[in-house]
């Protein structure tokens, strides 16, 4: 069986590659799309690269010391590497190929709806796929190679999910950094001083603001993923492991290859020759893999388990239905279909103030069903198969259920970003306004899905964060953690505080960051003679220049804060009491689990929903493009930017590498009783 | 003893009395000021009296159903009575002298300074001092009534908590919704659109506005210190009780006692008669109360404990010294004497967007430090004593420390509304501008006590609601709460959403109700023929109605979440399995206190940040008044109004109310297990 998991992980790579190639080989346009969509590969590459460049000191450090210091040694080290590697390649794939559909799938617009959405559409689906692949293959890989063999090195498996984690923080909180330090500086001095549209060629940021939606919506995005693919395999391992032995662990890569085949399938299921609205047809794509993932679950529940196999099979129905649920409830709070959307709209005509005061409340009030949907999901997960021991693999399972439709999610995301580049490049490179009549209408639908993505990466954090702590309780051998004792309660207020301060950082990074990019777009119209009439051309290379070193020199601080907090609270913490110490990690990960989660829920959905709310004055609700309601709107949508790009989206990862790196340091804190 | 401490809560009230009286035997002023005063004094009481009659039905059946179904029956029922009774009191009595010390204080601001600062001093110290003899009398006349007579009564006094923290709950959030959508209202009308100045007698809101100062920053805040006083003096004599028996119960009173003497010892040393700035007069009074009160500590634990009297001494000046310090990162993340608001002022040269990033991001940050003080006083209070019972006796006695300044802090918070009403007062009758550069002075030194005082409210709500969490342990009968079991753990994550959705229903409050208020202003300027040019005179009344109704209607849903969601979650699961209940309430408990004292520091210091860099720029920073960067600074300040007005201090009385009601239920479902 372990060979039919790597061949599925193969496949799913083959797939990405099939998709890539079909990509690459349509055309990209002309010389002026050519060198557009080419200067944001080079400045995507460019970043990507001096990023994880700078992270190699960071990881090498990490990679002797699990080396030398950790019981299983080079195992850990090696798998941790992998882990980071894995999660590097997963960003960088699918940025490759995002910067070069982008172009290709502006010249489709100039055909038709169709062919564009198809190119977009697999432009994401090659993320999508070499996510779930590269998860695969690598847990898989890891298990046949380490555990397989000496099954006492099955805990060195989580040195991989720690690489993966640490990558994808630094990953989203750099990413971040730079596509919302692009995009705010463009937009405050181009479309609100200067009064020029977006992605207006004579705009010095518009280069980085679409290198920007690549190094962040992409990359960063498919770190995180590819990350809590990995977590939550390896914590449905390590639980079944407890359980079951080796069927335990098999389950959770089954589940995963199964799901890597349903992606495959549903993602034939996009093209219908009838439609216009390119929404019907990834939905149609969703709920073929939801459907086909749920049909071969019941199977591999019911032959490879001894026992429990309707049970655990209800389970996995419930972790993928709650993707279902989360994306519906995100679809309301931030689709301009809906009301809180159009209230929020309405309160533009009362100023920027009273737009971000009833925006902000809707990320805040967006909290409450996610959360019960996870509440629920988890209940039913540990409740169903009996509790305790049973319970525990199945919030395991419940989270691999929800991640084995990472494929398809991932997909239908990083279609987003490619087709807002391409409108981008329509716009830059002056084609007729149909053509970003036609982009526009696929970009729309990318907010959706984008939005749906976002639900689906913090709720299945935040399932994944239970089964890491439960990980985590297993290695401590603890056996309560008793929160009436105050070391864990104030553990908790403690970890609930990471959350908080990170997003601090990471806002004021941005913050900081745009304000040096609204500094050199004003000296750039200013000292650039006839850059605003269109005679001249601006120094594009100079903005990304700045958003590249903003993001390198301040994704730093934010992203060392969870992992370094666990490790100094846990070991200083232990010098005096051990046990202490662990209650205190433990207490940690609750706080920061349950305040990252709603932080990032409400910051997600805040950002989205302010984001459609201009987008919705902009159809001529409430005056308009260019009324007071149209600047009140975007000032709330600028607010809205590093909520949903950069502090929200990076949440998940700060939760999950607390967990990761929780259970590496637990056996020593454990062997320091 | 307990005779000394009844004639210290009594000596505290006729202290107020001597206070309100040298007040009001001062001059108001010329007719225009004594008019404008009592149209103030109208409002706030015709809102305070609708918002109470409002609070009566619900009041009354909670009093039916203690009385009926409770096992002490009406004992409970008559303590929540009279605890919701003095709760009212405490905001009445500050609102009734506040709105009488504010024409008096402007007619003295024509005088001296020092003057005007006495009668804003004395009219806010009349507050300060009858929230402490209110609370402490209350909750000694109901030990010797109720629970000396039969020391198994002792159970029934918490119900006086949940009948103060209910009333704190609706006075918060009735008295900031009604402040801030006239505040909000009036700023965007007035200063952004039309370009009067604030308080501006042509400004249809600006009565309101007024009113708003004294219903929300003097009642609420008077409602809600009352609560934790009252809720920590609890919850210190109940776990007292369970340790030491009557010495248990006594010594949190008399520290209270002590604190007391030592605030009106401390109002004498606040008159100088040679510096300038009226500050350090407030500093020394606060010194004062805080040396005294700490040396009144070291003797009543040496006299009144039977053993760790060392111990149980430096677990109260741990709490006394947490105030301090609180105070102190609060000012360093409001006042625009330190880096943060400066920043903030200089992002808004960029425009609203970066000046509220970098605002928000500063109120994130401000968690940090208040956490880590919470988490050493709780620490310290814990171990010193030998954790355990005696650890828990602990954290109560350092909250009960804290809150033995109250007299003193209530006092210079409540002085702020006093300040800027006077200010208010000397436009609004066109006296000359030297007297409101007088009341400015005052009342910037306001601003720096009121955040104190926030910090101080939410550090004190944070250790209440951590020694009710230990006495709803006790009477719940749970000897662990164990976070590895799920349903704590989800109750964590339940109980950490609700200060979300209670945020995001109390800011949609105030922006409903400001969009109101803005139509109105906006109608008035409108249609009523001359008042701009200042020929016709506004509609005032109008203007409060609207807030008046606004406050009263939108109330009820944030006021109800808290307490209901503890009651629906608490017997809902009951009915399945009450030790599930007891677990989930408990794991609610931790999750709401951890967000929202979270929640609460960040909109608190968010917007005290806002507020104060906009009047940096005032000052001439960054093009000064009527700059752009003025404008965004507005914005922010705006923004950070329902922050730190409206949602920041309700979250006290959320998670408190929270505490308290789970005392009272906990009884019922440990009768079902």
């Amino acid at each position: 069986m372990t060979i039919f998991i790597v061949l599925a992980g193969i496949l799913g790579l083959l797939f990405a590659f099939y998709l890539s190639q079909s990509v690459l080989k349509e055309d990209m346009g002309n010389e002026k799309m050519k060198e557009i969509s080419i200067a944001i590969q080079q400045g995507a590459t460019a970043f990507l690269n001096r990023q994880y460049k700078t992270l190699i000191p960071i990881a090498l450090i990490i990679f002797l010391l699990l080396g030398f210091f950790t019981e299983h040694g080079f195992a850990s080290a090696i798998a941790f590497g992998v882990g980071a590697l894995f999660s590097t390649l997963a960003g960088y794939l699918g940025m490759y190929i995002a910067t070069r559909a982008n172009a290709r799938t502006t010249q489709a617009a100039q055909g038709s709806l169709k062919k564009a959405l198809g190119i977009a559409f697999k432009g994401g689906s090659v993320m999508g796929m070499g996510v779930v692949g590269l998860g695969l293959l690598g847990v898989a890989l890891l298990y046949m190679l380490i555990a397989k063999q000496n099954p006492a090195l099955i805990d060195s498996i989580d040195s991989f999910a720690f690489g993966a984690s640490l990558i994808a923080l630094f990953a989203r909180v750099g990413g971040g950094i730079f596509t919302k330090a692009a995009d705010v500086g463009a937009d405050l001095v181009g479309k609100v001083e200067a009064g020029i549209p977006e992605d207006d060629p004579r705009n010095p940021a518009v280069i980085a603001d679409n290198v920007g939606d690549n190094v962040g919506d992409v990359a960063g995005m498919g770190a995180d993923l590819f990350e809590s693919y990995a977590a939550t395999s390896i914590a449905a391992m390590l639980l079944g492991s407890y359980l079951l032995g080796a069927t335990g662990v098999i389950l959770p890569l089954l589940l995963g290859a199964a799901g890597i085949l349903a992606s495959i399938i549903g993602t034939f299921f996009i093209y219908s020759g009838k439609e216009s609205n390119p929404q019907s047809g990834l939905n149609r794509s969703l709920y073929v893999s939801f459907l086909l993932t749920a049909i071969a679950a019941y199977f591999l529940t019911k032959y490879v388990l001894p026992d429990h196999q309707l049970e655990y099979f209800i389970v996995v129905l419930a972790g993928l239905t709650a993707n279902i649920l989360i994306g519906k409830v995100t679809e309301y709070f931030t689709s301009h279909a809906y009301r809180p959307v159009k209230k929020i709209a309405e309160s533009s005509q009362t100023g920027a103030a009273t737009n971000v005061i009833y925006g902000f409340s809707v990320g805040l009030e967006s909290t409450a069903v996610p959360i019960m949907i996870v509440i629920g999901t988890v209940t039913v997960a540990y409740l169903v198969p009996g509790g305790g021991t049973y319970g525990f693999y199945g919030i395991a399972l419940a989270a691999m259920g929800m991640l084995s439709m990472a494929g398809t999610i991932v997909g239908i995301d990083a279609y987003g970003p490619i087709a807002d580049n391409a409108g981008g490049i329509a716009e830059m490179a002056g084609l007729d306004p149909s053509v970003r009549k036609v982009t526009d209408q696929l970009d729309s639908v990318g907010n959706t899905t984008a939005a749906i993505a976002k639900g689906f990466a913090i709720g299945s954090a935040a399932i994944t964060a239970i089964a890491l702590f439960s990980a985590f309780a297993e290695k401590a051998h603890l056996v309560s953690l008793d929160v009436l004792h105050p070391s864990i309660m104030l553990g908790v207020f403690f970890g609930a505080m990471i959350p908080f301060l990170f997003c601090a950082y990471a806002m004021r990074a941005v913050g900081t960051a745009a304000h040096d990019m609204i500094d050199e777009v004003r000296r750039q119209f200013r000292e650039i003679p006839g850059l605003l009439e269109g005679k001249a051309k601006a120094d594009y290379k100079r903005c990304v220049d700045i958003s590249t070193k903003a993001a390198i020199k301040r994704m730093i601080k934010p992203g060392l804060l969870a992992p370094l907090s666990i490790v100094v609270v846990g070991f200083g913490v232990a010098l005096f009491n051990p046990i202490t110490s662990l209650h205190m990690i433990g207490g940690m990960l609750v706080g920061a689990t349950a305040s990252g989660v709603l932080l990032a829920l409400t910051m997600a959905n805040a950002g989205g929903a302010w984001d459609n709310a201009k987008k919705y004055v902009e159809t001529g609700a409430f005056g308009g493009k260019g009324s007071e309601s149209h600047k009140a709107a975007v000032v709330g949508d600028t607010i809205g930017d590093p909520f949903k790009d950069t502090a929200g989206p990076s949440l998940n990862a700060v939760i999950k590498v607390m967990g990761t790196i929780s259970l590496i340091i637990a056996p020593f804190i454990a062997a320091m009783v």
